[in-house]
């Protein structure tokens, strides 16, 4: 896979050794998010709405209701970026100013492309929903024509892509190491609880795999 | 405390029982998150930036380089758009068409305004510092002069502001709760790991304990 060509607004100028442009990167943090932030600009102002979606190849999915601000300015092709953050843990450095985060981040610049197609589209809910829960969609009532006909979704390409990345201990400057001031990296992790069955579901029917032993890491 | 006023824009369109204008719901969501995504216009397109953040009162701080893209356009009274987004589980239904997110998020509109004060700049870092673990800012080394020279802020107000929660469990169509399969939720939670001291910690500095007992929740 040939890796993403860095544009103006995709180089990651601050922090530039923070910066990455290959595929498995990008991809690998998109397959672990579970939520999106859709940027887009309305009446000459930004917003910025969470969403979930789904990526196939080099393609990210989102939903979008017809009737929403963010559906009418995207589906007419309007500019949109899209970044998936996710929190990888806390940095405690020994001075305030060297705190930091551990983190991986993806921003994409585009514009989105309706599906009208009712294959396309059905195989983009497959997506969404393997994206969350991989094994689901085969176990699950899959869409009804007219669930199809509700359901709005865009694509989005992924071409003007970088990802951000920080990991590593606190980097303080030197003369702050002999502090007696406890240092360190708290890891932080996405973390499933106890599954809560639904109260409505039938006798025998048991939490499955992809649930039990539920993780978002190594998708 | 009287309740944010909805506007055109913050007004919750999209299934408005899920939109919640008043400031405990608003500060309780800001306050556990510790990322927000910053949203902007720039040349006329959006771009969303993921980063920390702090609140105090009716105010939201991010930090700006000076460098940066976002910096340069916010710090001009650019409009901004700030989004924070907490995922609090997957909601699995029995059909693909009824599957969600449990999730809480804030959306703010404004403009921000860069923070010259020295005192109001060092008073933001502790708010900074605080927000990600608090108790931590007497511990540390606090900022010098020119670190604060350094650190770039902007204050954000708390004006133009809505919450959306979605909690619960599946609602599927009735004719789909005979159907056999698992449905129910799966919570998830940025849950603490275990601290990594620093390498170069010196012997007998225990773990403290906002870091030992770590947790977004009840703030």
């Amino acid at each position: 896979m040939t890796d993403f060509t860095p544009t103006e607004r995709t180089q990651v100028h601050r922090l530039p050794k923070r910066g990455a442009y290959d595929r498995e990167t990008v991809y690998r943090i998109l397959d672990e998010g579970l939520v999106c932030h859709v940027g887009f600009v309305a009446d000459g102002k930004p917003v910025v709405i969470p969403t979930g979606y789904g990526r196939k190849g080099e393609t990210l999915y989102i939903h979008g209701s017809t009737a929403s601000r963010m559906f009418r300015a995207l589906s007419k092709g309007a500019d949109v970026c899209v970044t998936v953050t996710l929190v990888d843990g806390l940095v405690l450095a020994r001075s305030a100013f060297h705190h930091s985060m551990n983190y991986r981040s993806v921003v994409i610049f585009g514009q989105a492309t309706l599906l009208e197609d009712p294959a396309a589209k059905r195989e983009a809910l497959q997506v969404f929903t393997e994206h969350v829960a991989p094994g689901r969609w085969e176990e699950i009532r899959q869409p009804s024509v007219k669930e199809l006909q509700a359901t709005t979704v865009l694509a989005i390409p992924l071409q003007e892509v970088s990802a951000k990345v920080r990991t590593g201990p606190a980097i303080d400057d030197e003369e702050d190491y002999a502090l007696s001031v406890w240092a360190g990296v708290l890891p932080l992790d996405l973390a499933p609880q106890t599954p809560l069955p639904d109260e409505r579901l039938p006798q025998g029917i048991a939490v499955p795999e992809y649930v039990r032993s539920y993780s978002r890491k190594a998708r």
